[in-house]
């Protein structure tokens, strides 16, 4: 799926990593004395604001001591790793409870209107983002969730001092009814009436509403603005959070370490890239490039880190100037020795908090500074435009070549498919023989399955929360497996299962739907539909300058002469070893300019849900390639690779349904998924996969 | 074709409505006691100030006294009359050479930058736009062409004090270099290098770059601010126009008469029109809307002008008020009495250069202002702001309704094409009997044509000018006709042709492509691929909120196969005897968001053009209708009426490349044809259509 619910991690990777209880926190002075024991070069206090801020990461909450020992004590006795890895659990359990104290929301929202009553406030509004608008979010940004317990990846809600409302995409209507006291907050779907529309009806003339310019885009702002300006009110930014100044326990940033990432995964070193872009920069009179997407700041430094769940970002911010020196505003305490010796004396590390006062510095300089509009918290816009700079809004300029991946990268993405390939190919035979039974349920499969994928070479995590839905939870495009929605897979039902893996040398996400017992006609004519449009999507050639929104509708003709459609994209990019969900291309309705270019990875993922009974969807990596011409034909042509490798389960096809070529496609691509997995197949499961892959007319 | 190029009336028009030639003017002293004698109302001055303006309209250029007259001297006697006559055509001809001069270009060019120099500006920007923002602009608005010597319908030209460059698109590549110097200006690909990209690498610290704040966007004066600032230097609003004040004989705004459009044709009274939209501002919060586009003007307050070439359009400006009420901006000479009356005491009538201070005026009293961005000039966003006005930025509010024909409207349409496509049939018939003779050339065939189509009823005009291309002027997407390019159709090669007409009940815009002899295995192939994607569109089935932009691919899918595309929109939306490129709706691959509504109309004009060889187009309107939902699906389905009626080329049909779908939609729609439009043919047309629309595979 092209976005997911985030916040905490899937029990199912909880039970997978953690390790067993451990020892409670036997207080500070069993910890100071510890430190002072080990000569420690951290006082007590440091020791304890480290384990905060570890206690705010996944490999914090999911007790990888390995990950974030060394930040503390490399050399640590087991005793104090001991009494560390307690406090860290105690902390993270603490962020995690009061994150998703529900019962708490009524008395938050009365703090709050408190707060914003005593700064004159008329209303607050409280976005789903943090200063990076990444997907994942850090425990301490999560304020929404805090506010209001909807823990869904998108939403706003804006508390005024009478009314407060919460706004959802369609994917989280049925979610925010179960997670959310709509008595305190109206529900409201966030296309339909988006908050600006609200606003200019519900504001008054001379109402005041605040916002966090760390946590909103230029264009929000503008949006806001101009609602509140329709309704005779006014917009005001507020230099502190008012949740964060009644969020007592609210976790800090979080602390991961940031690691170097091989040139052997990576096709090209941190100095070139960083003398590519700044040359480009120079072309452009640009002065320096204000880099606020810890993605991008990992593409450009060779480094990956581990501050948010399912993706190895560093939380960070860079400028990257046209002497191609960066300054990486981070905190320091992430960066072990080794890494600072990668970065090199091309970057100046500098604190998050010294940001700011940088580009103004640069504004002041009368330098040119380009800025991701799309990306940027607008507070860096206020804080250059107030200091007179000359902005160039463009986007950040790692964008584009992270996007188009290098040969190495590509042949190391290419590999990482086939062992992941493999792993969901053992996962699909295992299930095959055991689902029909009724032995296996949601939870157990995506358990087996991380299994699986975690005993592969390179592997570091999944890419993002498995989605395992058995029968009617598969229709539900977000679904997240939890032990109260917890279905066992019934004879004659779907079974539908979207997952993917980090490995170092690449980013997976694949969707198999397969058939539990028989399938009625029905979910064969839906399946085989949908498998027309991923063919359809698969073979298309095209010429340059196309974008993705260009072909979304192949996918969904089938569909639509059926009278049927589904509602989310149909690819979105991917980075290598970086976000399953990477811009700026994507396959979507929604318009997109952005061209696909070789090298570009997409993923090709069609589907069809039926509310209440089934889900299918259908779901490939595929990287953009160059192809032959025709004869006679005068475009350079583009065409896609299917990297993905498993089988798409037969006994789901309709053949009456499928042309000739289709047909073709589908036995050439299970003849390639045979050719490659075999070798790393155990006997039972390669005896299995000859037998699904055979010819789907024979 | 989606965009065409303006400037004077194509040599066949003007052929075929130009009376014999005329008396020469007399003089001042003549016409003043010819007014006299019939005691006019008018005084010499205002008499010659009428005809000066009626010389900028296209009635005044082609001498069709009968549209003017009524403005100047309802019951003038031949003498005056002829007299009248005879200035109006003396001033077009001067305008026009004016224009036309291309040998001028190098001291008007030295001329304006003695001005520039003396206003102490570096540059200014030369649009081709006029303050609507309009497809067709008034001789006066010919700024570029009068400047640079470029005809073309769209681009801009940037004047420096020591360079000057033209952009252009890739459609007038070849146009450019035949019509200007480029020792003069630079010609540069308007997309691959816009003038804001060429202006931040050109212009120099503390250089300053004038422009005409009423001819360009919000938006573009965005891009140039920015340009201009990232060079270093500023962009400043020139308060009158620069090329004006040296252009010495410019032509004034035209003057045609405003004359009622019938609710037997427009479906509802302007007062239902006024006072829906009223309410829906009033819901809204809006206190007024300004409305820049004429064809909305028109639409609102059903009424027709005449001040562009081939469309019923009054240059006006409106301000719909949330009481219902109008404000029209619009020189009063245009209204005739039955005009004024039709209007009705809901609409004021305001000159022109009222606008911009009742929009003050509005924004003093703290009025919220709706205004389109994407049309209206910069120069309206300033005055609001400067006057403390709350603007709502959103598309002009008659777009959408105007875009979305009612019944009345429709069945117009339909009736309309119908008599349309009799007119193109007997043109056809006419043509397949002489053009491989070799008799026939482009200008003869497109004669032809404009005769059939004006004997038809509610004729009021060709809605474009006819492109009618053989051989390989075909391929010249925009391609004008002169007698200088005149070919003629020869013997296995293609004939491409594109027209439509203005009439009461509604606008037509159809192309044929057809073989002229014997086509060429190439030519079937080609066409056969152009076909499938126009009968991709036409019988394609789509959920509601589906835009063009969706569709686009559909139409190129079968080219793309073939390493093939074409350079041009799929489809335009046409109006109700209105503007034949209407928005907001388009089938267009670039990005539009606007969802496809019951009633829009739009054209399907997949093509593909050989340069130096053959083009090919085969065009159709289609209207927005509602389709059944297939059983099992769940989405209400949208779908086209095909509204063209004219036969498609069966010789040109490949039917091996065909499917089955396919050669029985292209059957039933030539048995639709040849039923619909055998009542109104001649014996000898009748038969032809039979044959050429029989089954193509019997």
């Amino acid at each position: 799926m092209d976005r997911f619910p985030a916040g905490k991690r899937a029990a199912i990777m909880r039970r997978m990593v953690t390790p067993p209880p451990r020892a409670k926190f036997a207080g500070d002075e069993r910890l100071g004395s510890l430190l002072v024991e080990v000569a420690s070069a951290h006082s007590l206090a440091e020791a304890k604001a480290l384990c905060a801020a570890i206690a705010a990461t996944p490999a914090g909450a999911d007790g990888a001591a390995e990950r974030w020992l060394p930040l503390i004590a490399p050399q640590a006795p087991p005793a104090l790793a001991v009494q560390l890895a307690a406090l860290i659990a105690e902390l993270a359990e603490r962020y995690r409870a009061s994150i998703l104290d529900r019962g708490a929301a009524p008395a938050r929202l009365q703090t709050l209107r408190a707060e914003l009553a005593r700064r004159g406030l008329t209303g607050f509004v409280v976005p789903r983002a943090d200063e990076h608008q990444g997907e994942y979010v850090p425990p301490g940004a999560q304020r929404l969730c805090w506010l209001t317990g909807f823990s869904g990846s998108a939403g706003v809600a804006v508390v005024l001092a009478r009314r407060a409302a919460i706004f959802v995409d369609g994917r989280y209507a049925l979610q925010v009814g179960n997670q959310v006291d709509t008595n305190l907050f109206e529900p409201l779907h966030i296309t339909d009436t988006p908050p600006s529309v609200w606003l200019a009806e519900v504001l008054g003339a001379g109402d005041t509403l605040g916002y966090d310019p760390w946590l909103h885009t230029e264009r929000d702002v503008e949006r806001l603005r101009g609602a509140c300006e329709q309704a005779g009110g006014a917009l005001l930014g507020c230099s502190d959070n008012p949740v964060d100044a009644i969020w007592q326990d609210q976790p800090p940033p979080p602390l991961a370490a940031v690691v170097p990432h091989e040139i052997r995964f990576t096709g090209k070193s941190a100095t070139d890239k960083r003398e590519r872009l700044a040359a480009a920069l120079t072309k452009e009179h640009v002065d320096a490039a204000v880099v606020v997407a810890p993605d991008s700041i990992a593409w450009l430094l060779n480094v990956r880190g581990a501050d948010v769940a399912n993706t190895p970002l560093p939380l960070a911010f860079a400028i990257l100037h046209r002497s191609s020196e960066v300054d990486l505003f981070v905190d320091s305490r992430k960066l072990l020795p080794a890494t600072r010796q990668h970065l090199g004396n091309g970057v100046r590390v500098l604190a998050p908090s010294l940001l700011e006062e940088t580009l103004r510095g640069l504004a002041r300089q009368g330098k040119t500074v380009l800025i991701d509009a799309a990306a940027a918290p607008a507070h860096l816009f206020e804080a250059l435009n107030e200091a007179g700079g000359k902005i160039v809004r463009r986007a950040d300029p790692c964008v584009a070549p992270k996007a188009q991946k290098n040969s190495v990268e590509l042949d190391g993405i290419r590999a990482a498919h086939v062992r992941d390939g493999a792993a969901l190919t053992r996962f699909l035979a295992w299930l095959d023989g055991v689902a029909a039974e009724g032995a296996v349920d949601e939870l157990t499969a995506a358990t087996k399955l991380a299994e699986l994928r975690a005993a592969n070479t390179h592997f570091q995590g999944l890419s993002f929360d498995t989605i395992s839905g058995a029968g009617p939870n598969g229709a539900i495009v977000h679904y997240h497996v939890t032990p109260e929605t917890n279905r066992r897979l019934e004879p004659n039902s779907l079974y539908l299962v979207d997952s993917g893996g980090q490995y170092l040398d690449g980013t997976t996400d694949v969707t198999r739907t397969v058939a539990v017992g028989t399938p009625t006609a029905e979910h064969r004519d839906r399946f085989t539909r949908v498998l027309k449009g991923h063919i359809a999507i698969a073979t298309c050639s095209f010429p340059r300058k196309t974008s993705g929104s260009q072909l979304d509708t192949l996918a969904r003709l089938f569909l639509w002469q059926a009278g049927i459609d589904y509602d989310h994209g149909t690819g979105h990019g991917v980075g290598s070893f970086l976000c399953v969900h990477e811009g700026p291309q994507r396959i979507s309705k929604l318009p997109n300019r952005v061209a696909l270019e070789p090298g570009m990875v997409v993923s090709n993922e069609p589907g069809f849900y039926k509310s209440g009974a089934y889900g299918i969807r259908i779901e490939n990596l595929v990287a953009v390639i160059e192809t032959d011409t025709p004869e006679g034909g005068d475009k350079p042509m583009l065409g896609f690779e299917t990297l993905t490798k498993a089988p798409i389960d037969r006994a789901l096809v309709e053949p009456a349904l499928m042309t000739a070529d289709e047909i073709a496609w589908f036995d050439s691509y299970h003849a390639k998924v045979r050719e490659t997995l075999t070798p790393l197949l155990d006997a039972e499961s390669a005896a299995w996969l000859a037998m699904v892959t055979r010819p789907l007319v024979s």
